[in-house]
């Protein structure tokens, strides 16, 4: 009955959903990638987690071949995690940045507190110049699914940044004779 | 002395137990259960936090073959979390939802201050209209016992989301020319 | 250079100090004890945060021979947790609770706020009727030994309640046909 | 697809990096060194948090041969993750304490509100009589970043005061006769 930990390593899809009537999105983290360096191995790019948006089309149903995506950084889900009862925060990202296609889509992510005060409005628009598009969703967020966020992305901001791997290493010893 | 990491895959049963005059309840998570898809795995139900009440019948004894259950889902558990000091919440469910037995057992789980502000009261009511039964536990639960439920609920929300899987992969490297 | 998890089997010794004038004081997470049930494993004994206080015998020297030892359970530990800024607790321990030496040795820790607003005493007073001793220590402790304290304990009281094992197990699969 | 877990004994670099005007500092967890002892292992020297800072040289370029350190304790981190809205804190360093150097080179990392109140200043000085050289670098953190700061200096903590390893370890068994 005491064996081995053994343990996957297919990709894990643990989303966390919230569906509403006009919009549903969900949230799920995705691990940084690494790169190994002559000391040992080094984060070469952040994670980050990616919140997914589609349209209800009908009741309880979503298309989620119109689905939109919005990857917020370490430093966006600190400002998600720092929102106070009545504060909001908006978020710009252009997914050609640097490329010859700047500014041709654009996307941002808005959160602000509910008329009522008791939770939060999450929306993500999409403008693309070059299919003439505007997408536009808007999910109403309750306190509780809020908590849930909260804490599920406080557990997973040490994650999407690497910092998780720290503890995953052996004990480090410190020879005798050092001081 | 040093050698490889050894678990158990045995069930684990930690609960955490508050015991009171009347009833008792204790409250232990259950993980996700998962699927296999083509590229990973999945959760295909998440977990919860299981809420178990049983009267009391006698000094320090308690009758847990007349306990009663309530599984709260991860928005149930960010509802708590969520809650503020003289907040309150309320949960209803029915066991036999969308089952031609539907109604027929009716559960809810409420919490709420308590009158000198110090702490809350968790109570469940059991209505069956099948046996023509009601049962009501009520357990009066210190700050001290809430901090202990806040902390371990706030560890475990993350664990019956799945998210916890994130972690326990092997580190994803980023091919040298990709960008 | 990926190689295999490895790990010690041997008792880790991390105590958190905090060193003061007349006395010191060391914080340490003790796992809960297990045994063996039909289905699994089940929490035996709860686990405790250990606090262990000696007196100063000179500059920067403690005499940890005249030690004396108070073990948090984690409702203890929820109540240091929910400790407001002026906020204080007292803890009471019989070591030789329902045995015939009841009463002989009486333990307290109390938890007070600094004249100042700043921070907290932690006070251990031992009588012992045997021995017709009272050792009394008290240690101040800055708002940011309290917040270490704070953080290290909310880290292990999922451990010392066993609830960090769930996350060692591996994935739970769903048939495919159940519902 | 299910199998062991492997994990990596390289050393990890993951950084978090925030980059400003006029300087940039990262921030990164170095893990506690043990040493054996009779009965297990014990940490011999604490872990800490090390800020490096360097001086801006062109438009998101930063010169990190020029970097100067500084390794953030557990209790000094405490003192961060316990700084309300309009708090500060100092910490002075001197890296040849105890030898017949001391006082030769002085450091000290401040963290200041910022004036409109929504975040802070980080600020490391460096004092070297020898070199005769005096180094400031100041780094504006926004309430995002911060989040941040805190939220991974949380998880951190435990890991740089060796109490991670707690809950590395297989669970310990209670004999049966055993009260």
């Amino acid at each position: 009955t005491v064996g081995q930990k053994t343990f996957t390593n297919d990709r894990i899809f643990a989303p966390y959903y919230v569906y509403k009537g006009k919009a549903a999105f969900s949230a799920e983290p995705i691990p940084p990638k690494f790169c190994k360096v002559d000391s040992g191995i080094r984060v070469k790019r952040q994670g980050f987690i990616m919140m997914t948006f589609s349209p209800s089309v009908g009741e309880r149903k979503y298309d989620w071949q119109r689905k939109q995506m919005f990857a917020l950084s370490p430093t966006e889900v600190g400002s998600l995690l720092a929102l106070g009862p009545n504060g909001s925060c908006d978020f710009f990202h252009d997914p050609a940045m640097q490329t010859s296609n700047a500014g041709q889509v654009r996307k941002s992510l808005s959160i602000k507190p509910s008329p009522d005060g008791t939770g939060y409005f999450m929306s993500l628009s999409v403008t693309n110049n070059i299919t003439k598009t505007n997408d536009r969703f808007s999910v109403p967020v309750t306190s509780a699914e809020f908590a849930v966020m909260r804490t599920s992305f406080s557990f997973a901001l040490p994650h999407i940044m690497g910092w998780d791997r720290y503890s995953s290493q052996p004990p480090v010893f410190k020879e005798e004779n050092a001081t």
